[in-house]
């Protein structure tokens, strides 16, 4: 079996992508992050959706948590005026979460070794500058397991 | 409000459970990690799917990914030789990932506050010493951008 029949569709925002909608996503699905692409349509980075947390919480309120306490606006309100006009750009770490990337004709232990090596837990899957998927190590462990 | 009403349940598993029963549940659900507990039931740790592959592929394919190519064994029968017989205990990395507790009377900012500042995806729901669940940073935003 090769990447190409491993990959699973995966949603994938743009950097220009409003962060409205790329939190939607992430909360609809109950995603663990969404796929960055850049304008070219290659992979970006990964927007793990701890880090949309961590953009919408005061940094007053991640260094001292009692003063969550003391917020004067309520959460929610306050959330929505952060994302609204914000992008997905903005909501990036200023180190991005690099995406590793596997080509179509890698095998499963391919896969597995790039996954293994990186401590990473989504690759993506390219065929010359498209990306075809993603694999999850949970799919990969649904993989490794029926085949035996 | 407050955690406990945010808690949805999530698999836990114990240090001596069966690796295999492990990979199934994420395999099966399709989960980024399980929560690890002690034998006191409190929570030890999060146990990731990457984790998990990376014990199953040998130290010299995570040294060079290109060594896959020459294994003599398909891959799928290594990782359940691996795994039968092994526990979860075996399969934690040597530095285990933290899963951090609120408690159950905890507001949603609170909640944020904690996963903002230990850029953790997880968090385990505490009544003393029992875990009522479990909120993952999807379900925070879900609750977070559904209020407004």
């Amino acid at each position: 079996m090769h990447a190409e029949q491993m990959a699973e569709e995966f949603p994938v925002v743009g950097l220009d992508t409003a962060a409205l909608e790329a939190v939607r996503l992430l909360a609809s699905r109950r995603l663990p992050g969404l796929i960055v692409v850049g304008q070219d349509g290659c992979p970006h980075s990964v927007l793990p959706a701890s880090q949309v947390v961590r953009f919408l919480v005061p940094s007053y309120v991640q260094d001292d948590p009692s003063l969550a306490r003391v917020m004067d606006e309520p959460f929610a309100d306050q959330a929505a005026g952060k994302l609204t006009g914000a992008t997905v750009r903005q909501l990036l770490p200023s180190e991005p979460v690099e995406l590793p990337a596997v080509n179509h004709d890698d095998t499963v232990v391919e896969v597995a070794a790039i996954m293994a090596r990186l401590r990473c837990p989504l690759v993506a899957v390219m065929r010359d500058k498209t990306i075809l998927g993603a694999i999850t190590a949970s799919r990969l462990l649904e993989l490794v397991t029926s085949e035996s």
